[in-house]
């Protein structure tokens, strides 16, 4: 799974993405060779709620050169120079002139910005603060930019479906407009990818599962205008999926709803398999899931991430580089997916057909006939189940009340489902559809 | 306002108040220069609940002279030395006969009590501990009160109204029984006056501000007697304004409710405005929340003091003077109830009308067109404001979970409303008369 | 009290108690001497959900002895020798042969385990390890064991009840069904027994009071199978008694529910009244508590205890014997769930029947007619009980809310409700047959 993965980040790595554009098509392609990605362009224009999508960009090349012809920026080195969805341009000018077009971080001046003007029409290059600061103010610039805003242009996005038994639907949404970058975002579509090709071998889902992979904000937007109804009746479960690269602790950011069960299933889990996690409250900053918690929605959407966006010193510069992930973090981040996989599919609300006393677990073979003192964790297991499964507790309940991980629970559970002292509740619009 | 407090402080000081009386009349008439009070007379007999206003108590004068004729106590020096309600009496009587009558703190020897006998007839006199163990006990004295209880006066109780747009109610509650006590009682009848006078100044209020000046209990019950009904649909909160004159830390406690939006309010200003406060539980032991939060009525009505009546050793005697006292703390009091009505005056359940995703902010100027890192605190509140106006979070609320200061958020939603992104929900009771 | 436990556990001692049999008949006769038990005798077979009673077990006879007709091991000697419920046996065998019938505890070498066979025939000899290690097993061995199974035999359980104005109950229940052991189970019927004593003492008991001895589980299913359907409607509260004869400090388990009444009781008394005691979660591991409350019942049955059962070493053991246990620690039981009873009996929702306000308590003459600082526990009392009594706070509720111990309150209740300024209000299920 890492060389998977690492072989795929490099083959995605130099690519130049943005909200729209080549780019992207090229990158969804290269995914599909492991995913089953279905294509969808999306006309610039079309309206997304309050929004619509922007025109098509796309660009060849960029760079400034001094009156020498020496380049001294050259988005062909990093496409990070170029501020995203610059405009066309062509000429030669002045320091003073040059200046306003230029971008850099003073704080930390060894690194290129990224940065974008998605909205309002601009060109601008992003460039080291130390190397910016060595620049001739007296010089005459020349500045090229080869690059086209096309109105009958359109945006891309990729999907791919697993169906289960139920039209109920987990999410995992992730976003691909970002150039050069590693952690955020890279991490994100690799990591998605490879948990739709560990779940694709399981057999008898309950939900489906659907992987959405589109550009940040507008994306999201365009994949509410199409699912959103749908989502407020069937989304059982989401997750934003990116930032899942460095080897940081997982970071759980929690959907607005708060104990939603996608809150709930990824609490749970790593509560009961990490040592050093952290679970923060919603907060309508950050990626995607201020779209999906938007208030007119309010899905069940959170984020598994490792370190969480935006407190690392690496995010949006070039520091953000295969130096700085871990292929080892991306695998194991999909490992915890996978394991909140687990959790969703056997988390039901589960009924007790023999509720009055105990069963008599003797005459089945599942009681031990002689009473002797000492340990039981099979029969406090079963003991805890069939004491909770009255219809009101779902399984994730029933291993925080007992304090038994959901993991010892689930082979008891299996064996009582066989033994036919357990059901599935049918009164729960949870599993309605079961 | 601080030489305005003294000045009416120094005029109200020596005059001789109590349930009923013509020092009550005269207490109301000089507030009544400054505060449109509008003054009632209750009969005496009038009744409210299972209580009456009892015969209207009137004293010109009380003193003891020794045998000598010289003067051992006169309430011409200090009106606490006569029991409050002390029936007529004129006479000579033996330290034996006259005993009974003196009341004292042995355990603060140098102070006079402060003490009442409202309901029963009685005579007395209260005076220094330490004045009391000098008295010759051969001696024989003469007693002097020169009172009357006239079963045909009446209770006098003062009002003033600031009308809002809505008809649904702010109260602020104060009492005016207690003689020359100083930060029980002055403080609260003088820093309820200047609440009216600052607030007047407002334009357009949403709520409509009750100012009650009535003697402590049976005032209380009149004014339910009369205004119960209506404050059960539409008093929103109220305060009893009373021990706000002392240096001390603010202590705010609550109405029975508990979460009340008098109890909300005053939890959010202290906890963002102020380093050291108290908020303490409600408790039917107290002033006038103890009829305003009956069983019968509970009302949303807390109370914001500065030290706790009755936990400092000033409380009813005759340390409880100017001394005691500060201009500055009581100037801090109306500024605090100002900022908390500010706070009442914004606090709405608003209505996000782009409800689906984010609203491109962007294109209406509120969002930076060029992406970059660092600081944004006016966007943090927009988007906050923006998610969690569902109609479920009342700004209060929203304040609490996005931890930004309500003072941070009012001028956001000033823009949001004037761009119509932002409307006050009508669906809330609270707001219904909007 | 003592010395009467004391009498009752020397005579109970040496029987040989089990799910059936003859031992369990004398055990409830000596306890019929000290309460007014009726016994039932339920024919084997008989169904009990999905459980039925066993054959009936007696037994006159069990040892071993080696080839010089030493005996090795003799149930009349210690009847925890004997696994419970062996069947018949008598035969000559090798070393080989008997050892799978030999049972003992190699962590606590000097006792003698306690084990049984309810469900399954074998028949076995329960011994300390040390004796075992000296066994000879070169040795043959004569195993003689003189006991029944009659299919047509019967479980005998006891019922005593303690008739109330309500039929509403509240449980006490025991079982009996253990051999020699103190702790567990000798001091449960013991401690059930001196309350029915003591509470039949007591004139207009409110509740109805029911006294079960009965085997465990079996006896406990049995019990449901007849009272299941009326407890689901009229139980307020019940307690499984046992473990109740060390001298550890309390331990209260909850009942499934969590804040039953039976639960809320047994919180506050342990909270005002003892120093050190532990309130645990309930958990479907225990006695009958886990019939109780299980699903298809869920009664708010909880259990008061000394030191939890199975926590402590000399469990299931023969050194859970007389040295372990202290009959003033069982008086204390008994003396606590009294207090239990009597915050049960209190316990209502009350009516203040003057809400609007505060009554006017001074002309009731509760209330001093001279104001005065100070102290003033009765009127602090008084004046919770009024505000709080609108119907929704129970007594329990009102002390916690207060933090006025309960016992504090009920003096003050009893003036109130004579005065008629409180009723019981009539609105409350809990209530509804008063």
């Amino acid at each position: 799974m890492k060389k998977k993965l690492e072989t795929y980040f490099d083959r995605l790595w130099p690519i130049t993405r943005s909200l729209t554009g080549d780019g992207n098509r090229e990158s969804l392609k290269i995914l599909s060779e492991i995913i089953d990605l279905k294509l969808t362009e999306v006309p610039s224009g079309t309206a997304c709620f309050d929004w619509e999508v922007p025109p098509e960009w796309n660009i060849k090349a960029a760079w400034i050169k001094d009156s020498n012809g020496q380049v001294i920026v050259d988005m062909a080195e990093n496409n990070l120079h170029i501020l995203g969805y610059s405009e066309a341009f062509n000429g030669k000018i002045s320091f003073e002139e040059l200046e306003p077009h230029l971008y850099t971080l003073p704080d930390q001046p060894e690194l290129i910005p990224y940065m974008t003007s998605y909205y309002k029409r601009r060109w601008g290059f992003c460039l080291a603060h130390e190397q910016f600061l060595k620049l001739d103010t007296g010089e005459t610039y020349e500045v090229y930019i080869d690059s086209s805003l096309d109105k009958n242009g359109s945006m891309t996005v990729g999907e791919a479906v697993i169906e289960g038994k139920s039209k109920q639907e987990i999410l995992f949404s992730t976003y691909i407009c970002h150039p050069s970058m590693a952690n955020n975002e890279l991490s994100g579509p690799l990591v998605m990818a490879l948990i739709y090709i560990e779940l694709r071998k399981q057999k008898n889902l309950k939900y489906t599962y659907r992987f959405l992979f589109a550009p940040e904000t507008i994306g999201a937007l365009y994949n509410l205008s199409v699912y959103g109804t749908h989502w407020k009746n069937n989304l059982k479960a989401g997750y934003v999926v990116n930032c899942v690269g460095d080897p940081g602790n997982f970071t759980y950011k929690k959907s607005r709803i708060g104990d939603s069960l996608a809150d709930r299933t990824a609490a749970i889990v790593l509560k009961q398999t990490e040592a050093d996690y952290e679970i923060i409250d919603f907060a309508p900053l950050g990626s995607d899931e201020r779209q999906y918690c938007s208030p007119g929605f309010n899905l069940p959407v959170g984020s598994l991430m490792r370190t969480k966006h935006s407190t690392y010193p690496e995010y949006h510069t070039s520091a953000d580089n295969k130096d700085f992930i871990s292929f080892g973090a991306m695998q194991e981040t999909v490992l915890k997916y996978l394991e909140m996989i687990q959790v969703l599919e056997w988390n039901s609300h589960y009924l007790n057909t023999l509720p009055y006393g105990e069963p008599q677990l003797g005459k089945r073979g599942l009681y031990p006939t002689l009473s002797k003192k000492g340990e039981r964790a099979f029969v406090d297991a079963m003991m805890w189940i069939l004491n909770l499964s009255d219809g009101e507790y779902d399984l994730i309940a029933i291993s925080e009340r007992s304090k038994i991980p959901i993991k010892e629970l689930i082979p008891v559970v299996e064996i009582l489902l066989k033994k036919k002292i357990l059901q599935v509740s049918g009164n729960f619009k949870e599993n309605d559809s079961l």
